[in-house]
């Protein structure tokens, strides 16, 4: 295409499996890609594919375009950082970090001269490059806009605001809420694991009925903004809390750890002893505040 | 419609919230229905709306046709049909119960000369009537088939097997498995709780993510039936647990206990001590094995 001829220049820290997949996505793009990892010999195969591999990472970073950091943790972010010029520099920090870690570097790099955005990225290294997943991005606007285009490369886009914490904040969110569900998944196949039922039969029911639950999300968050817990409750918590009973009975029955689904029933009885009966589950929430 | 002067008598016993909705579906379809409940006063404006009120459980079980049970629990159960003549009757019990609890009400009732079919509702009262959730059957699939236009009425119907305790038990598997949905989805909204984003802007991206996320099931039912479950991992156990490190120290800086995800974060790396690293999450099912 033409308009590779005009893709800017992208230079990227870090070639973990993540950072792999992301300079391929540039590459094929057509975009000038100079990289760095601390072991060189991830660089030279992708060097095989046209990239620039520089020595050091401020050599790479002291490359015209833009920096994206993708590497193990914070600690080696700070690291690689370390040596380099970042007057007038712009970084995209992708390594998996907290609020508080993305809004430190921020800080960081904004002091030495740079604009800051941090991302969080919605993806598995397979879906780079394809039309699934994305990447939450905040921090820096004017940054986010200018290099829109090669951002939206590897994976759609998502800015979530100036403040550089809420991607990785969104990132975690998220996460955490999977997390949860893959736990109520384990606990709902511990159950028939003994039991003439095939795995892949439950599954489709699993997926189905999950996927239809997500949507009381959107009810919850209208109880969160609105504060009346009440609102639109189908099944309110004393009638829960009883059902739940049976839920523990059953994992009793079938000689399975009920541990990864009491925490969130010891919740609901909490809240119910509280005097809050007539709601929905949502005042969980609220006891998990320190 | 003329059908409906054919349509199958039903006898309803218990009229709480589920009873009276499933009731006003019978009656609604034309069903010529025989109720009755403990408290009489629930039973009235059902008479006023065409119900027959039957004085005893077993007066009422002595009416023609098909006999459905939506009591509070298995005790309720129990009682009301201790005075019933069961001989040649068809039973169908709807009430929430555990899967033993079921096949021992089948044992019991199939003994007595009744025709038994367990059911596990999977929707909540205003969803009756509606093309909106189902019924789980497990029992006498003669039972089942004889009387399918009726029970299809109030909801769709899910034939899952002969065992008495097969209803009960992918009704408990997939509620577990949404409260373990809903725990994350806890978590999730207590992070964002003190920062400047609204519940219902991070609801639409919590559902898009679960959404995407619940198909992962698939995968882990797969690996469950081949025992492999190395099988098509795009993140490793290794990797996983590493990442989860961010969600513990985000939890602690956003100030709220990590109650709801830990038990999860924890077999995850109990699975990965015991030398799993390669492999996806699926590990974490055997360690609920007692």
């Amino acid at each position: 295409m033409a308009m590779n001829n005009t893709a800017e220049p992208v230079t990227l820290l870090g070639l973990g499996a993540m950072g792999t997949a992301l300079a391929r996505a540039w590459l094929a793009a057509g975009h000038p890609l100079t990289v760095w990892n601390r072991t060189t010999s991830r660089a030279e195969s992708l060097a095989a594919e046209g990239a620039t591999v520089a020595a050091t990472a401020a050599e790479a970073i002291a490359a015209k375009g833009l920096t994206v950091i993708c590497l193990l943790d914070d600690a080696s972010v700070r690291d690689a950082l370390s040596e380099a010029d970042l007057q007038g520099k712009d970084l995209v920090n992708l390594t998996t970090s907290s609020p508080a870690q993305a809004r430190a570097l921020a800080e960081w790099a904004q002091a030495r001269g740079a604009r800051f955005l941090d991302g969080g990225i919605m993806a598995v290294p397979p879906m780079i490059g394809t039309p699934h997943g994305y990447v939450f991005y905040s921090g820096s606007r004017e940054l986010f806009d200018t290099h829109r285009a090669a951002l939206a490369v590897p994976a759609d886009t998502v800015y979530v605001g100036e403040d550089p914490g809420f991607a990785a904040l969104h990132d975690v969110a998220l996460l955490s809420a999977m997390y949860g569900m893959f736990a109520g998944v384990a606990h709902a196949f511990a159950l028939i694991r003994k039991e003439d039922i095939r795995p892949t039969d439950l599954a489709g029911r699993l997926v189905d009925w999950l996927t239809a639950m997500a949507s009381s999300v959107h009810q919850t968050a209208a109880q969160l903004d609105s504060g009346d817990y009440t609102e639109g409750v189908a099944s309110n918590l004393a009638m829960q809390v009883a059902g739940s009973q049976t839920l523990l009975r059953t994992a009793e029955e079938q000689g399975i750890s009920p541990e990864l689904i009491t925490p969130y029933l010891d919740l609901m009885e909490r809240r119910l002893a509280g005097g809050h009966g007539n709601e929905d589950t949502t005042g969980v929430i609220d006891l998990l505040a320190r």
